[in-house]
């Protein structure tokens, strides 16, 4: 079963648009042993979109058109595929309906051109907007299955998660495919890649390494008859990945560091303060985002200047005067303070130069130093990403939220000595 | 002159991979005046790659590859083009010493396989990577120009900037096209749409609507002889577009909101404190990703439990056990105690469900309340996005942070009386 995506929208072919939505259905086809063979953007225009949709159908047996089901006069998707597959629009009521409670449930009155999101073809399967105001839908002709859904991620997943999914699982869903991602921190692409090289050269299941924000992951993918064959499969290949990589491996199939943490934190009943200045609020933000979060976060300082180190935090000023803000022993003070404010179990702080720029004491970009203390033992690193310029500031801020909650997690599992330490 | 992109990687077919470099890349095309008609992605496959580049050769005037110039097995970007073309590889020196240089910054050792990296094709154009190991390069042969960066953007983009740019520039850059993005907030895409209908029709400039992220903004897009007559046509529209939606309107061009908000505390000479807890970091997040925010930002408190508002921010025991903690009476003292332990002249809070379920008290997801106070007056906001379950939870805690950065830009604009407030 060959499946191919196209992305509807100028906005996408002119930038505007970061295009996650081929991210999110690349992954969930391979989850069902679809294959996607193709994946391209076209823009708002008719004779385009005919073109790449004909190309489409003449070698794929499922194309999955996102975007262009909007109310605007640019939004063609659905009209360019009915006369295409020379399938007529009709209005549907429980669509129409939809539309309207929504537009009620946000307390703003439904504009005219909102009507025309109703129109859906005739015959078709119809997905409802529990998010928006367009509906998806699906026709099936010829040996053919075309399926329109609305661009934005926060409606389309909901879409396919709800319809879209058990429709493909019934009807053309084969074989399984199984992937997992054996995700590190700790270590290099390259250096990790040496280390499991003869597991790459594996047809079935196939290893791959691949490099993410500052983290080195491999993806490790087996295909067999049956879900549990297949992941029976990757299972053999992970356990051998974590006996050649021990404590570099943070998770299987985890979103992020962040869920590791907060998962290790539930599990030892302990609760975690914060005291952040060049990350300014980006660990607090990452832990928030697991949800969940409450019962082990409460609180988080975001101390940016000296004055809040020393009057929220409690750092001395003589060390600020004498080694500046980013040094060890301010780590040290600010997740001593931290502790003290949060009542917290454990503390971390982070001190660093976020750059493009470095510190006016010449002090580097991409240099930070990390504290964590339990109130009885204190432990410190310095992470140093070697990344200036233009484009490192996120990089870096990223780089040192992440040895925060690699710091968290290693505590948690009694390994915090072992890796990179002061 | 037609330009194509071919993002090479498996693992953005299985949807490991948010593709982030085709939106750099078209923006950067659209900016230099070269069509891009087609973007694709294709795997880590010989054959499949060899066909997919072979087709851009017979249809595109330049075609742009990303990714799969990594020191691993799997990649064969490099290879393949240059057996495509019929252009042999050979070892740069300068590109070697580059990545013995990259390593030798970071303090880890060199891997073998990371020398391969250093292979570029025979009389093509080198640009050396200021950021990471893998060279790209420009080949031109037969009328076509063949380009290949690396992947990641950290090192994609400012490859492009420092060589790829002022290559296209002097060689394929023809006439011009302007985009300008009028980013508004507080109005949805359909209603900004209906304001400016007549506008939607025009045929240069274009002005087409977008919805991204609880925002609306209209892309202006002119072409001309010069860059200046585009701007000049794009301008005009601007101005008419600001007249329609006033101080809807916050920046044309602006990266968001926080770029806004930073620039008018700037020239105000304020500097602004944060109360954060259900977007818990977020918006220090936002602000201190601008560069400079350290002149106008100093104090944040995440403050996710009740015990830390009363403790920290001196919010009233008994407001909250009167109206829960999601209500315009804590978020007012969430400020005015923020306004206290910052010392800034400005203070923001927000408190709020982020979801994805409800609260135990039956609020819903996506309600927010959220006050600014400059210690004489106190502004509330009230905030309901309609959006609950899955998904749900970034996307109402990101429009939570842009209402509070929208109450700064407001008061600064002295308008904040003006729009959506309690």
């Amino acid at each position: 079963m060959k499946c191919e995506l196209i992305s509807v929208g100028t906005e996408i072919l002119l930038g505007d648009i970061l295009n996650t939505d081929v991210q999110y259905l690349s992954r969930e086809m391979a989850a069902l042993g679809i294959d996607v063979m193709y994946t391209e953007v076209v823009g708002d225009n008719r004779d385009r979109l005919t073109e790449t949709l004909r190309r489409a159908l003449s070698r794929s047996d499922i194309v999955i058109l996102s975007g262009g089901l909007g109310p605007t006069k640019d939004d063609l998707t659905k009209e360019v595929c009915c006369e295409t597959m020379g399938v007529p629009l009709r209005e549907d009521a429980r669509a129409l309906t939809w539309i309207e409670e929504y537009f009620r449930r946000r307390g703003t009155p439904m504009a005219e051109i909102n009507r025309k999101q109703a129109l859906v073809p005739a015959g078709g399967t119809v997905f409802y907007n529990s998010r928006g105001t367009a509906p998806g839908c699906a026709i099936e002709k010829d040996g053919k299955c075309v399926i329109l859904l609305p661009g934005p991620p926060r409606e389309l997943n909901p879409m396919f998660e709800e319809g879209v999914r058990p429709f493909l699982a019934e009807k053309y869903a084969s074989g399984a495919i199984v992937s997992r991602s054996v995700r590190t921190f700790g270590i290099g692409e390259s250096a990790m890649a040496t280390r499991v090289s003869d597991l790459l050269d594996r047809a079935n299941p196939t290893v791959a390494p691949y490099a993410k924000s500052g983290e080195a992951l491999l993806r490790v993918t087996a295909k067999a008859d049956t879900q549990q064959q297949a992941a029976q499969m990757c299972d053999d290949v992970v356990e051998e990945i974590r006996s050649r990589l021990g404590a570099l491996v943070y998770g299987v199939d985890t979103p992020g560091l962040e869920h590791t943490a907060v998962e290790l934190l539930k599990k030892s009943g302990k609760k975690l303060g914060l005291a952040e200045s060049c990350t300014a609020g980006m660990i607090a933000k990452r832990i928030t985002e697991v949800p969940g979060a409450s019962e082990v976060f409460e609180c988080g300082i975001v101390s940016y200047s000296n004055e809040v180190k020393m009057k929220l935090l409690g750092v001395s000023a003589q060390t600020l005067a004498e080694q500046g803000a980013v040094c060890a022993d301010v780590a040290r003070q600010m997740a001593k303070g931290a502790l003290k404010v949060s009542g917290a179990d454990i503390a971390v702080s982070v001190t660093g130069i976020a750059g493009p720029d470095p510190s006016e004491g010449g002090k580097p970009a991409g240099l930070s130093y990390l504290a964590l203390t339990d109130g009885e033992n204190t432990f410190v690193r310095r992470v140093t990403t070697g990344h200036a310029g233009p484009g490192s500031r996120e990089y870096n801020r990223y780089v040192s939220s992440s040895n925060a909650l690699d710091m968290v997690r290693l505590y948690l599992q009694g390994e915090l000595n072992q890796i990179g330490n002061l």
